[in-house]
């Protein structure tokens, strides 16, 4: 874990209307939403093998973002 | 938009047994996964507004994340 930078997302929260965010709440959002793009990631990863590929393509990352 | 960097999700598709990733599929990703985050930051926000606070708390993020 710990890949996302916390930064962008108290941009994002500011972005979101936020006056002001405690730091620790952005680094929760970041670790959630990084947990959340694993998953994502790894159905993409499947999808790229029942394709027969060992690349992943934007179609897997959409598809994957279906499910 | 635009806030969250590509390459920790070039990582995380990597993480997740990619053993190659396009480079327009990791920026595909990181921008879906910044409009979640920011769906997820907007109702933080409002959940703060709700208990009459400016600052966006831990407490905020998680209940967020449950909806």
């Amino acid at each position: 874990m710990a890949e996302l930078p916390v930064a962008p997302f108290e941009r994002i929260l500011k972005k979101a209307g936020a006056e002001r965010v405690i730091r620790a709440a952005a680094e929760y959002l970041a670790e959630a939403i990084e947990e959340i793009a694993l998953e994502i990631a790894k159905e993409a990863v499947e999808l790229a093998k029942h394709a027969k590929r060992k690349t992943v393509k934007v179609e897997d990352i959409k598809l994957a973002l279906k499910k």
